[in-house]
């Protein structure tokens, strides 16, 4: 059976169970606590040496990093990866965006905001975190006044791994009333067959 | 014909550039200067709303942004991009390993040391991007230690997009003399045919 390595506060890690959830699929999930340096250990390393997860493990040993890679692995052959070439790229398109552009700000000032101390030095982040991260939104917003979906070929992917951190980004201190397409988009998520929760 | 709305001195730019050389395929190319606040203005954020080249335009007007997902676009069908589906999957991992871990400090310690003034405060910066940069060569050569290149389907829009800022680490300030493999594995992007050296 496949097993997942992840951490369920994460993000990254809630978009395979989203999308587990969503093909019907069994798979083994294994807590790794990246804040209890369970993602450094030796052995841990040798199975993935950039010291992250989510991991994905197949049955005979194979293994393979990156949450959006992931999603794209496994999202092959169902209706949440496209199979037209214009559709496939835009889904790449934003699952790169949300790596680049949209995580290392909307979901950083998340985890700053929610777990770290308030007299903490990297308090100091966030102003600039937040301003970057209303940039991502902003260009999520243009998308979604005109189009339900990320990629033209409908709901997969690319909403599964936006919707990751942006349905929490208010924890994060991101004020979402001004972005009415994203809340309308982030209950079209919610509506979806298999749509589960993130919790932990 | 293809459009690509791009600047020479971006490693982001240059993975096209080698790509299409590559593929022997004719294309426009339109110089947009991102210092010059060129990739601000407002006919430029209506093609690509998060401001950020390259863009690639097709000559019915559509758009695509991310230098990693316009690779896989351009590089279905050929041998740049792998139709077996680990292989394709690994390709996939190593290029959001890239825009997540390896570009934004290799590529950014790269623009700070060789554009900004000496005396700028973001130089302060330096010490934590080569850090991190060095991890992600850690990563890399671990990789290429076992194999020629990143995904087992052969040379491909991986090892395209990791050479485009790897090859000019040095001027970012990172010494690639401890990374064996590395080194041997840009030789051999170097010999690929059609291989174009990026010029600025």
């Amino acid at each position: 059976m496949t097993t997942v390595y992840g951490m369920r506060a994460s993000g990254n890690c809630y978009k395979l169970q989203l999308l587990l959830s969503h093909l019907g699929r069994q798979h083994r999930w294994v807590d790794v606590d990246s804040t209890r340096g369970e993602t450094r250990t030796p052995e841990y390393l040798a199975k993935n040496p950039n010291g992250k997860v989510p991991l994905l493990e197949l049955e005979d040993g194979r293994l393979l990093a990156e949450s959006n890679a992931i999603l794209c692995y496994l999202a092959e052959g169902s209706a949440y990866l496209p199979t037209d070439h214009w559709q496939r790229a835009q889904a790449l398109q934003w699952l790169f965006f949300e790596q680049y552009s949209h995580e290392p700000y909307v979901a950083v000032a998340r985890y700053i905001a929610k777990w770290l101390p308030a007299d903490h030095p990297r308090q100091a982040e966030l102003p600039r975190l937040r301003e970057r991260g209303h940039q991502a939104l902003d260009v999520m917003e243009q998308r979604l006044s005109k189009s339900e979906f990320f990629s033209d070929g409908g709901y997969g992917v690319a909403d599964i791994a936006l919707y990751a951190y942006t349905h929490e980004a208010p924890v994060g201190g991101f004020d979402l009333s001004a972005y009415a397409a994203v809340r309308s988009w982030l209950q079209r998520v919610e509506a979806q067959p298999g749509f589960v929760p993130q919790s932990y």
